[in-house]
């Protein structure tokens, strides 16, 4: 049976964090879905369609896709046949929080298990919120992102 | 003396987890009383009258009292003779929060201490947040509130 | 019914935090029992009787009572119907171990439950272990211990 | 040389924990500089002008200069000549957080490092926001500011 | 190409908590190999072949085998073309600990990344360490471990 | 008056962290001690003067000087009229130890004060213990120590 996981996130915009896991959990399942959360409550900076451009272009790897949820991560794990979900760990902020995450995801959904890769310690400070604020102060953010995100970034905040 | 105790929440709704702490301290104090929290700044799901009737037809204890304050804790405490305040403890950005917490009230009010329950391994993940949340996606909460909290909720959300 | 609490710990020796917890369980209890672990594989500085008439020479209230326990603590407490433990919390690392000593003491302990309090933000730092090595470099130990721990301690130590 | 250290903050309004880093900084470098953060996404309590006025005049140390930016911190930093920012770090949350600040900050600077001052036990629970909200709910604030700032305060919010 | 997966650990004895997680990545995996630490420099409660037969025992999926290893474990690893180490994650003081490791594996080996999972609610507060003062003080460890363990555990302690 | 700090430590043996530390403060500080604590209690793996040794052979910095303490480190501090301490802070566990550490000498010793550094993350693992556990077993080194410690660590430890 193909082994498959689902990476959730906002993705917004992607980071070299992000594919620094891509890169590492592709390397372990047969097959990663990056699952964009399409939060209804949330006013992203990048629209979905424009997340989901850049991920398609900066992601070069055969056994990786792009979807899509909006509503229980559970739900849309178990509707697909996924058993595993597959998150970022950085900081003890991080743990308490996808702790009660991991916790709550397994109480929701009986076939769906939670694994965690430690962040790179190139990447242990980025997220996309800081990503953001650089950028918004006219800092150099070229070592946080691919080149056609921070285009895209440049483009959108100054 | 009578040993009296207090138990400060916004309760925006009563989860199982509240349920667990509540039965504890009933157990080591004469009296406890829940003091709804009723914040001026913030927009609650549930009212303060619907909060209270929900509390009042989940809890069965003899020695539990309902009431509600909108100033300085404190000052609640020590207007009604209340030496002890009760927390519950979940994960460590739970302890860095109530230790400041703690801290000031013990300040500000010279007879009113604090002590902290460690929430039941059952409900290491729930909140009041977390629940909304959930329900908000269509997923179960029935493990996470009592039947009544679950159906006011369900009203009220969807 | 008496509300009786138990507050266990190696008292190697007593220290100002120490009295601090007990003093401030004493307001909330009609009766706290300060219970000398008396452990078989470790070496104390002090022995069983120092510790204990070290203890009962620097308390003075009424509802304080002394004794000691060499098995397993929640044996102790069932056998002689304490429903309640009580600890301090100082810092994270406290917190982590202090959870996990709390959740295997209530799945041994049906009828036990554990209470903790913030120690003082004047002993936040303070422990046995600092105060015998700050004691052992020649340093100044008066505001960590009651004057009586010092003498002892000097005498022991140097 | 000179050692020059930037202290950055919003200071709305400047505590007796900030006036203890500030102190401690003025007694190792020959200037410290507070940089007021002037976030043009963010509505302070006390404008801009307000709070250098509140700083001036409850300072009193020579080697204390006063100024404010609005871009990204290093890049005033590098363009000031300043080697060191200085930090006060309070609880674990602090820690996550400030870390992820100093290392963002040494990739997008340089020649700027961070080093941090551990808050003084009498103030490791105050910050800017505990004040302003206890000052809502008419608490003493007495203790946790100058007089000046309790003054201002009060005339503020209620 | 087949999934392998490396579970190191001292296993003195195997618990419950092992055995959650061990079910969990054999899931996801198509192979993990447990990998008892022949540590020379510690004297363990169990010799190296009684951790064996009682790990071989308790252990019914196909999927598992045992091996044993006293050098790093990265070159275990490398040597045996394991891809993933995997670890449980209880507390922070676990997950400060457990970052400092694979931060060094990763370093010391290219090849080979770390993938941690929550430790079960259930087993939130269990380690091998417990388990045996437990049985020493004479508790009840029947939730802990497999009978097989416990009975093993006894006539080894008492 | 010169700015003078001291910097504390084992150094058994002193690694690239280490080093990062001492070059990012004698960039801040016109002088820096590096204290060696010669702990009689325990047993290092290298001698005294091996330490010494070792650091002045890898240090090459004009504003860096070496000596010794064996009792309590603020009374060497206020011997020598050190105002200032300097630690590394790698993970939450440093921090709180290191914050009752720094309390502690704070109480102690009125006039000597701690900073803190964040360690680098490209160190934020490293520690002489994990040094000389994978030299134990074998492992790359290079990257942890200067030339000179990875030859002597391996003539004494292999």
């Amino acid at each position: 049976m193909k082994k498959k996981a689902l990476y959730p996130g906002s993705f917004d915009p992607i980071t070299n964090g992000h594919l620094d896991i891509i890169k590492r959990s592709s390397e372990i399942f047969d097959e990663v879905t990056l699952a964009i959360f399409d939060n209804p409550d949330k006013q992203p900076l990048f629209s979905f369609d424009e997340r989901k451009e850049l991920i398609m272009k900066v992601i070069d790897a055969d056994n990786i896709t792009i979807d899509s949820f909006n509503g229980l991560l559970v739900d849309y794990a178990e509707k697909h046949s996924f058993q595993t979900i597959i998150r970022g760990l950085r900081a003890v902020s991080d743990f308490d929080y996808e702790f009660q995450l991991a916790l709550t995801n397994r109480r929701l959904g009986k076939h769906v298990d939670t694994i965690f890769f430690m962040t790179d310690e190139k990447y242990s400070y980025l997220s996309s919120s800081i990503v953001k604020q650089v950028c918004r102060f006219g800092g150099d953010i070229s070592s946080f992102v691919p080149p056609l995100v921070e285009k895209y970034l440049k483009e959108k905040i100054t």
